[in-house]
């Protein structure tokens, strides 16, 4: 069985370079991928706090959360 | 041919945690990744700045470098 990766963005251009590069490198035989876009998804924000994120993008992994660099606060996006 | 990645980091909590998650959470198929504790490693420190590398746990992909979270400075290392 898959480890559940969740990748929470919001589009910024940091966002969308640790997409393509850290995102796309993780192993596909070990790992489902589920890409968030919090700016667009605002129900999904209350649950991506709730894992540890506050800024994007942010990269969780089993019960682990990683910020990746730094695009935008998380109170920015609720703004 | 494999893409190169580097992962630098000088033994700290978040850094292991890092390493154990999302270092190995990459596609060995399409990766070589090269651990390098910068700790023990002082004569990579002026490698990883030209990188970008501002803090550790920081991995490097290709030509692009993410620092996932933060563990110490690059500062902090060279005392």
């Amino acid at each position: 069985m898959k480890t559940q990766a969740v990748y929470y963005h919001a589009g910024c251009p940091v966002c969308v370079t640790a997409e393509r590069s850290v995102v796309a490198a993780l192993d596909p035989q070990r790992f489902d991928v589920e890409i968030v876009h919090l700016g667009e998804a605002g129900d999904r924000i209350a649950e991506a706090r709730a894992a540890g994120v506050v800024s994007v993008p942010a990269l969780r992994l089993g019960d682990e959360t990683f910020h990746i660099n730094h695009g935008a606060d998380l109170d920015a996006l609720e703004g």
